[in-house]
């Protein structure tokens, strides 16, 4: 320890639309996105995604059935029937059915109860049925070979319904990525531990994983490495022994002397790019280590959700080919000036309020630290490269935050 | 069985607004909606409605922490400090810090590392720092105190995180409510059942549970009941000891042979509908039984989820005080004319299709015992009681139908 320490700086900042081409490439390349799948019971698929196209084993209904409570019978033993003179149906020549209930051979129709009055030894039909009338036909609500989720559809809880009515009570979805977070830092303490002094809580993993579950990943989370370099190095070559698409290393990769994950990267591998020019989420990595792609996240709150939303949420869209959360954007009129530094692109937390005049954007102060500005936050106001400053008082379209439930 | 089998009827139909409000008021008068709530872990909560206000228990950070990578210093120390001038900090007047590290007494600022470069016994800091720069003091995210989560919001992973970061590692949420589906049907098979002759796969338990558990419930599931009074009797009897908020019956509340459910809620204790005025879904019906609300819901499939949309989304939404799922409106043009009975609410399931003219509203051909038409729906149409059709290439609004993630 002391003066003599050499101190890494940043690498070039990359844009960030050619940070996040680099990443999806490399794990293009190294058959992240590649299509797997993996069999399930219909019942668990809920929110999974198709990876092969269902269809009707079997019809649905799988045989004819009553679409009304009454009496299943012979059509051409009603012919005629009227309330004014209503025929007579003798024991074995009708069958009394339930909404639901088979309509067995010969019996091809029912009659509404409503349009019956008993009699001795049998039933008064008091008007005519066709041929099939309130009979649910087999196959009437899906035929045989009927398509019910097509590749790439996801699995709603309707669709389950339909699979299992249909003989699918297994199906085919798209494996979930598995995405390893390693929590680096000496400072930090596992979430569940009691607080000691000159130490805080790792909460980033609770995050990270909420986030990745919700874009329907799995999230598994390495114990807190502390920050010196055989240990993250140890944990590196673990993972790489594991069956993990994505590894990703949180915080570490910004300019400190524990930061020594850019390093260890093209020392083990290689180093994609370090530094994205965006706001928060500079101290964001990349590179490729064991032909497997690794992710170095911000450790600051805010950053690292930026960082996720911007490298990861793709991932996952690029994997499944569909669009994830489609929260919608608001419009509204700034109320505070925003400066950006050219170049760089900015992720302003902005709060919402509705005024009579319209809605307002109001920007919260505070830094990429304080989860509070993130917690508070009703969306986020991008500001592009190009743009140094957003006047008070101009139109913006703000992205809301996706919230909970 | 035979001729002389009583059929009952349907008693009057009742306005939905009504049927609504009656069964809603009865879940208030039972205690359904009176607030209760259940501590739970912070981690687990993600999802859950507070039931009391979080407050920040310890700051965050809890202590004054580096903002940068650099040396912790006395900011006096350096005063005057410029590249001509740097001033030397000797062994104990200076500590290496990353971002994130305590900054201890007596240090006050931090120097980032590009100002500093090594010397012998010590730093050369090249630019002087004020008292506080560079330092997150503590209580900067979150001072003591500071509210995290109201009554009645939502635990999001970010909620989550600030929680954790203040000493609170369990939260007060409100108790899920907690519901029982009984199927009933001798028609009927467990999903999991092999298929046989005359019989039908149970899925409706599948659609109830995903959706009850979506809008924040918890859903039992009780083994399919036989269309025999005394089975669902008993059932019913063994379900009012244990502690469900609501009970749902599933079919059996048409008019047929097996249909004994509304006479069996008069039995026990009180019918308070029995038939709403909407389409599909008309054999709801609602009774008290033993101070327990008891739910009668249709058992085709279409009609079962639009009276779930109908009766027990407005339950969760009162019970927790929030509406849930905003899942937007769209507006089109409709492509078929579309009829209604007088005084009936009817749910016409729509496919949508974008068109260079915009919109266009395509109405599904089928019942409500087509799972298809929801299956292969975008929207719903609701025709209000007053109206008895809909002209073709009239302008409508069109629900989007909630679709998985």
């Amino acid at each position: 320890m002391g003066g003599a320490v050499v101190r890494r700086r940043y690498l070039e900042l990359v844009p960030l639309a050619e940070a996040r081409e680099r990443f999806l490439k490399a794990c293009g390349k190294l058959g992240v996105l590649a299509p797997r799948e993996e069999e399930v019971h219909a019942r668990n698929a809920l929110g999974r995604v198709a990876s092969r196209e269902v269809r009707a084993r079997i019809p649905s209904p799988p045989a004819p059935c009553a679409a009304m409570d009454g009496y299943a019978v012979r059509s051409a033993d009603t012919f005629g029937a009227k309330p004014s003179a209503p025929r007579f149906l003798g024991e074995g020549s009708f069958l009394p059915v339930d909404t639901g209930n088979p309509v067995p051979s010969p019996f091809d129709a029912v009659v509404p109860v409503e349009e019956v009055e008993g009699a001795p030894g049998g039933i008064e039909v008091r008007r005519a049925v066709a041929p099939g009338q309130h009979v649910r036909a087999a196959g009437e609500d899906f035929p045989e070979g009927a398509t019910l989720v097509l590749p790439g559809g996801t699995f709603t809880p309707e669709a389950i319904a339909a699979c299992i009515a249909t003989g699918n009570p297994r199906v085919w979805v798209k494996r979930k990525l598995r995405l390893l977070f390693i929590p680096t830092g000496s400072e930090l303490l596992p979430p569940d531990a009691p607080l000691q002094p000159g130490k805080v809580h790792e909460t980033n993993s609770i995050v990270f994983r909420a986030h990745v579950e919700r874009w329907g990943g799995e999230a598994e989370i390495h114990p807190i490495v502390p920050d010196e370099p055989g240990l993250l190095e140890r944990a590196l070559k673990e993972a790489l022994e594991a069956d993990y698409d994505l590894i990703c290393i949180c915080a570490g990769s910004s300019k400190g002397r524990g930061d020594h994950i850019p390093g260890l990267l093209s020392r083990m591998g290689e180093l994609l790019f370090h530094g994205v020019a965006m706001a928060p989420g500079k101290p964001t990595l990349c590179g490729i280590v064991g032909e497997r792609p690794v992710l170095g996240l911000p450790g600051y709150p805010v950053s690292l959700w930026v960082s996720m939303r911007q490298f990861l949420k793709p991932l996952f869209e690029e994997y499944y080919g569909l669009p994830l959360e489609r929260e919608g954007k608001v419009a509204g009129v700034l109320k505070r000036r925003v400066h950006s530094p050219l170049g760089t692109r900015e992720f302003v937390r902005v709060r919402l309020e509705e005024t009579e005049e319209g809605t307002s954007v109001i920007p919260l102060p505070g830094g990429s630290s304080r989860l509070s500005t993130l917690l508070f936050a009703d969306g986020i106001l991008e500001v592009p490269e190009e743009v140094e400053f957003i006047p008070r008082g101009a139109r913006v379209e703000v992205e809301l935050i996706p919230r909970g439930r």
